[in-house]
């Protein structure tokens, strides 16, 4: 800073034409003190002197002011340290897309690093023709380009005892919605020439972890894709460069990360994955298994317990996050009274099936508590649920499928809280 | 790794199960040898050893391998450490979206990198009520999500002089695509009070270069945007932290970065960016100005001079990119011998106004030389045209709007080149 130039003063005049003084705004926003605008009336460092841009900065990153827009994880949630889950900052961003460095991230082994040129895709099993694929034997099929969620069939599975987290980060933030690259899997299966028998596939990781999870063959053939680009970029290392399984709509456990083999055989492999996780235990003793669409749901994302109303009474913009492993949101009511009233919320951007829609409520706040929460309805007529009502049907054991209502408790000062109201 | 833990021998019988030999696969894909397959065979490092994951890598990166896909300048093109552009590896990237990190930056001052608290927005001239807004102050307002692409009015501005530069990343890496999240001008005009005779709109950065740009009123009251977020987080520094200009379809130079301040006025201000830059001499001695559309374009990024054919005959995935400041892409037509013959490519992913578009072209390539061209035409029915023909209505002094038709040279060993064909 001791060698920058002297100022500009060429620009000075114009500047100083701009004064203004203090002004009413016609919404009602908060007017601006005219004593307090030096910093638009004034010449600053950033109009002075010219910014750092020597160095190409090859690969960019976000602000040094945006450092605390991070994922985080739960220190009690894991048990070690290399099976872990690190939360997308869901109340921190906006719009449909999120950006790959923010993406949430469950690993159950580390995170693999795999060199793609050693990057190798084997289909066996119940096929014609035994398979491998190298990335660049992938790259040869006809590609697609998909926006899908995400979700972690754990999402939100603390809220089952009660409100536990506070901040949607930790309540929903292992969701995440990117374009995917990538070649539809049946154009693979058809090269390897299925038979007639086989009705299920398993997809295992070549994570240390060895992920596998067994999908039905009519889900496999329908939208299920090999993917190795998300958001026009080669997917991250923690979400499985350079291939993972994309299964939209279905629980995120099944997307296999680093995916290394597929086999073709006539039944589920009851793998750990779906027998000791990825079910609940029934209050009868049964067990829900195989539980892999992700059912309607919708959380609010600002403002929430992370994201307090810090500019007192007036005009406020609610916003939130609606999916449905159905395929689009039709509607999504928002209430500010813990559900006694509703009103439809404003969709906006694109409607995609199988991705996240972002709902707007613009209202005057006039300073007073409120309960918020949103309802998301699908095109399939399915209604998200309250909390009670899915613990109703489910009994006190779940984990996983809590698609459940959320409330923010917001009180005079704008401090947000999670709480369940009844 | 000197103390990593003993090969887990468990899952050893697993993986022998799965042996294969070579396969020749249906769709004429080059065969694996049987050999060669021990990467998939035998345990691999990131099968047997948990990876990195103690760390919760808050905000994530590209793998390690992913270290060549970077923005590169030209340095010639650029006269001072200053002023620099750096372009966007589209041959590379894939889908419609850019990342962030990815998304190319031209600065005429450096990189500003200003102080979010200290953010303000001035509305000024012919209003009823001149405004100053924080950036909390605009959060208030009704937001929107939108994917637009933003080209530079220069991209593949050198190529008016003949084929100069090798690789798409060079000659039409000026442009990118994001999904913006901000809100709508006319929202922050009317809270101003626009008078009957504001025709004009200036709108002034506020780095060192201070760029100003004028604006009819009519396009800032349409679709123009003062934007927060690119794909879902907050604006990157050379984007234009923390408040942008959104003005859809048209050249990148009006989508002023560091936005201070929007003057109302009854006529453009002639500032030196639309006098002296972002025009073009004609051959009868008078200029093209206030070209601010980006006319229909298209280029094949993959196979490209930087992306060459490395696999040999048979199956191979054309791609490229398509965009219209008139709206969306109806078509996209390939050739491989230099415009003689033309097929319809594959266009792919959600089609949205004012937005890249993704095409693809899938062929057996027989190991001849090849001349590829993509010609695009959007819904208003524009063509994109052969760079003899913009020569021919333009003259030979122009820098600016270049959207002929590229032309990539493959020769028998799937080396690329850039070329000109008459």
């Amino acid at each position: 800073m001791a060698d920058r130039p002297p100022p500009l003063s060429s620009r000075r005049g114009f500047i100083k034409s701009g004064l203004i003084g203090a002004a009413t705004l016609a919404s009602g926003l908060a007017a601006r003190a005219a004593g307090g605008e030096e910093v638009i009336t004034e010449i600053q460092d950033w109009n002075r002197y010219p910014g750092d841009g020597v160095d190409a900065r090859p690969y960019g990153k976000p602000s040094q002011f945006e450092a605390h827009v991070v994922r985080r994880n739960v220190p009690w949630l894991t048990s070690d340290t290399i099976s872990s889950v690190n939360f997308t900052p869901l109340h921190e961003l906006d719009g449909i897309i999120t950006p790959n460095g923010l993406c949430f991230e469950r690993h159950h082994a580390g995170i693999a690093e795999i060199d793609p040129a050693a990057y190798r895709l084997m289909i066996n099993g119940l096929v014609e023709r035994p398979l491998v694929f190298t990335l660049a034997d992938l790259k040869r099929f006809p590609r697609e380009n998909r926006v899908y969620f995400l979700e972690c069939a754990a999402n939100s599975g603390m809220e089952w005892r009660g409100a536990q987290l506070n901040g949607c980060q930790f309540t929903h933030g292992m969701v995440h919605c990117v374009m995917y690259t990538g070649v539809r899997l049946r154009h693979l299966l058809d090269e390897a020439g299925l038979k007639s028998e086989g009705k299920w596939l398993l997809a295992e990781g070549a994570d240390a972890s060895a992920m596998t999870r067994s999908i039905p063959m009519e889900k496999a053939l329908d939208d299920c894709m090999v993917a190795f680009a998300m958001n026009g970029e080669a997917l991250r290392p923690e979400q499985g460069y350079p291939v993972r399984l994309v299964v939209p709509g279905w629980e995120g456990n099944m997307w296999v990360k680093w995916l290394r083999r597929l086999e073709v055989g006539d039944q589920p492999w009851q793998h750990r994955e779906e027998t000791s996780k990825y079910t609940d235990l029934l209050a009868n003793g049964k067990a829900r298994r195989f539980t892999w669409l992700m059912d309607v749901k919708s959380v609010i994302t600002s403002p929430s317990p992370q994201a307090p109303i810090t500019h007192g009474k007036g005009p406020l913009v609610l916003t939130g996050l609606a999916w449905s492993g159905n395929g689009i949101i039709k509607r999504v009511d928002v209430s500010v009274d813990g559900g006694r009233n509703w009103k439809t919320a404003r969709l906006d951007g694109p409607s995609l099936p199988m991705a996240l829609h972002r709902f707007y409520h613009e209202f005057d706040w006039d300073g007073s508590e409120l309960f918020l929460q949103s309802r998301a309805i699908d095109e399939k007529g399915f209604v998200q649920p309250t909390k009670e009502a899915l613990r109703a049907a489910r009994g006190p054991n779940s984990i996983y499928h809590n698609n459940g209502i959320q409330t923010w408790h917001v009180n005079k000062d704008g401090v947000i809280e999670n709480v369940e109201i009844s």
